[in-house]
């Protein structure tokens, strides 16, 4: 019935035809999210905040299984404790809101204007390590105390001057793990284990495949040691660093502070790390895999499973499909799918079926129904899976859709990340030369700004020397950095791809987000 | 095995020593928050943000049962979009952050100082009407569009100059929930909707019974029409105001612009609402029930129902112990109570006894289990109520604490409503005169700020002739303002306790916080 709409595909533009409008266009017709009249601030809509919604159950659930307690901390950071850390406020200054009045007064004009300056601006935190830090001194006395697993759900602003929608924004919402413990070993170990829980979500929640690994020194958080970090490729073949695992060793334990007697009577610095995610994830997970026809939920984490369509054209029979309907989505709810009822929704507005339909597909929930009085005769469904063309329906025997649906979910689930890891595959390339290499990244035809797509090859196994400068020159000239250096990337000898100095270790590099 | 401690009761000073000493106290002892390096700040501690998790979850399964959807605005407010509405920016331009400049640089001293001042300062949200209001006139365009029922999770800031953990802080947790109706009729009815689905939470769920009720126009939300809230009573006889829900009439669609095409055709302005509740919620808990031993909370919002602990002098026994523990609480956890399994600790730290049981008396779990070897010889367990005496023990047979555990934390539960009931009712007086009232309300012994629990008999449930100058006047001279008028207040004919003017029905007065 939307045959035509479906020829043009539902977002215009496409991926092909323009990568970064075409998000804009996803983001814009699943209702995730707009910009809102405060400067690179977003509001993030019903649809979109119930994809973050369960992004936090289900991460809140690993924390928390990982012996990690949840607590709260000021919006506000002392610009005092900023500059605690040194490397650390270098990095966040050139990007904080600054609070520097109380209160309102009428000026001259009569206009309100700020009043009552504070003694010390405050920063709205772009993170928290010394405002938890300054706390943790205190919370941490003695060796009994630790190790101190903490999380906390928060906003948090970086006054970004280009901003998109999801990935990169003024405000956005995180969780920021922070933890003190007694040894170097113990904090390296939290380190690697909120990594792989971060793996773990991405992988097999969110259907997207990740690269774990090592920052080099010049991508470092500002103040860690040590970063690590989950990659995914997107279908523009950039990467998006989607999760991030910092081991901080004393640094900011010697900058607040956080000091305890341990067993052995020594009064010791803690050894400290954080990690976080933010709703950066609900832009990687679009990007990874939505269609022209915009937005595909992976099932795992979809607000809506299952969305029924009653077909209600003949007022005779309306109420009797929207009655079987109704009884259709009971017998679903009482199904499970990853751990929680499956959900469903009616659709009885009033509107055409084809708008209808369209919008559904647009927000990318999984599975579709139809289901008409010929249907309720024939004790069938006509059922559509996201995962496939919008025009792809199936007839199939009501019981048989109801007592499959999860493993229905599981399949298009596994499907999407198979997708996402052939993608990747398809676009990951061992490169030995340095002509390859400048190849692989040069615009495969002329792109501007708003067109990315084609413009290079996607992820380079490369060698690389270690060089900070050379990583610079690489970065100015071509755009590309390196994404990280994987953990799992086996020792073997090389020259780097750039200077030809001899290298161990091959590395990810990308053009990234 | 501490007596000692006991007869001091575990909290010094008492309620009845110095009330606003005990309840910094009864935080300080259950680990609920404390104060941040940031004025007037707090930081949520663990056990007190897992008092706060169940409060969201519980009320956001409500919001959501009643058809509202969660999004997220942004934490700025333009300075203009405050001033859109007169009577709201007058209301909080005395204590909002105000956030001026978005980067930091090296000062003459070599000190940072802000830099990159803004074309126009930005608000920390104090509420959201306004940023929400100029989103809903994008998203409303015809009565098809509405209700729009959204609610919002999140931070806001008020400068208060004196505050007080839960109670008043310059930052605090809250939701606020937002609508926008086609009719007057329709937005008075989510008004008052909401209004019942916090007093069904502060009854049901908090133990906490409060009076539903209209505020006077003087302690109307600014830029309300209508005001309405729920007032509990604490056991300093003072009221505090739990929650409140606002009919805005078209003050912020006219401020904001929200209109639309209604189904006659005619463009018109919306009816809007807001309501919320705050992490205060959490300080009125903590004052309605907790008593001389530290906090006790409400079974049905309980982080941990149970706590278990095991009895180890002896090595040869601690395993067995330790053993016989873990299946207890695997059996209690298989038990469902209040829509959820029954959470249980065991709690095996190497502690002394006496602390390890005093620290879960402070922290409110209300129920406490030791088991010993001879306990599990006899198959039974040594049960210990919060809502009873901390040297309250009772023998019970094990499997029949398992299956009536459940059952024995809804005793507790109404049994604390009941008391709480009772002690609202006992310090609720109809009064009739002017000499009654004011004594009523004046200190039985020399105050001082610090000691407000027996300066005033509680609730005063009289006349009140209307006049905004007369309730004015009460507040200066006595410290004592209209709570609200109860909903279901009966139409009484009476003369005003102040005035002796005509007046039609008793409202609630009484001191607040």
């Amino acid at each position: 019935m939307s045959g035509n709409q479906k020829q043009q595909t539902a977002i215009t533009p496409t991926r092909e035809e323009n990568y970064a409008e075409w998000y804009q266009q996803v983001v814009r017709a699943g209702d995730l999210a707009e910009n809102s009249p405060v400067r690179g601030c977003m509001v993030i809509k019903p649809w979109g905040y119930a994809l973050w919604e369960n992004v936090q159950r289900v991460l809140d659930g690993m924390f928390k299984a990982t012996g990690h307690r949840n607590a709260y901390f000021p919006l506000f950071i002392p610009l005092s404790f900023l500059e605690k850390e040194a490397a650390h406020v270098d990095g966040f200054a050139k990007e904080c809101a600054v609070v520097t009045h109380h209160r309102l007064k009428a000026g001259p004009d009569g206009k309100l204007i700020p009043d009552g300056e504070l003694d010390e601006p405050l920063i709205v935190r772009p993170t928290s390590e010394t405002i938890i830090g300054a706390t943790f001194a205190k919370w941490v006395q003695s060796y009994r105390d630790l190790p101190l697993l903490i999380n906390q759900w928060a906003n948090v602003v970086r006054w970004e001057m280009r901003t998109r929608l999801f990935l990169r924004t003024a405000e956005f919402l995180w969780q920021e793990g922070h933890t003190a413990h007694a040894t170097q070993e113990e904090a390296v170990d939290e380190t690697m284990k909120m990594l792989r829980v971060y793996a773990d979500f991405a992988e097999n929640w969110m259907a997207m495949p990740v690269i774990q690994g090592r920052k080099t020194d010049s991508e470092r958080f500002p103040g860690a040691v040590d970063t690590y970090c989950i990659e995914a490729m997107m279908q523009d073949r950039k990467a998006l660093q989607a999760g991030t695992s910092h081991f901080l060793g004393q640094n900011f334990a010697k900058a607040s502070e956080i000091q305890f007697l341990d067993a052995d009577g020594q009064q010791k610095f803690a050894w400290t790390t954080s990690w976080g995610v933010s709703t950066r994830l609900i832009g990687a997970m679009i990007m990874t895999h939505s269609d022209d026809d915009g937005l595909m939920v992976p099932p795992r984490l979809a607000p809506t499973h299952v969305v029924i369509l009653p077909v209600m054209h003949k007022p005779e029979t309306a109420q009797q499909v929207l009655d079987y309907c109704r009884k259709l989505a009971e017998d679903l709810r009482a199904q499970h799918f990853a751990g929680r009822a499956i959900e469903v929704e009616v659709d009885a507005r009033d509107l055409r079926g084809g708008d209808k339909m369209w919008q559904w597909v647009k927000k990318g929930v999984p599975l579709r129904i139809e289901v008409g009085p010929r249907d309720i005769e024939q004790g069938a469904v006509f059922m559509a899976r996201r995962d496939r063309g919008a025009k792809d329906k199936q007839a199939m025997p009501r019981d048989q859709f109801v007592q499959g649906c999860a493993a229905l979910l599981q399949e298009i689930q596994d499907g999407m990340f198979a997708r996402a890891a052939a993608f990747r595959e398809q676009h990951t390339r061992r490169i030995d030369t340095k002509a390859e290499f400048e190849a692989f990244f040069t615009p495969k035809r002329a792109g501007d700004e708003n067109q990315p797509a084609e413009i290079h090859g996607g992820f380079a196994l490369a060698h690389f020397c270690g060089d900070a400068a050379v990583e610079a020159e690489v970065k100015d000239r071509l755009g590309v950095t390196i994404r990280c250096i994987p953990l799992d990337a086996p020792e073997e000898q090389g020259t780097c791809v750039i200077t030809g100095r001899p290298s161990s270790r091959r590395v990810v590099w990308g053009k990234s987000y």
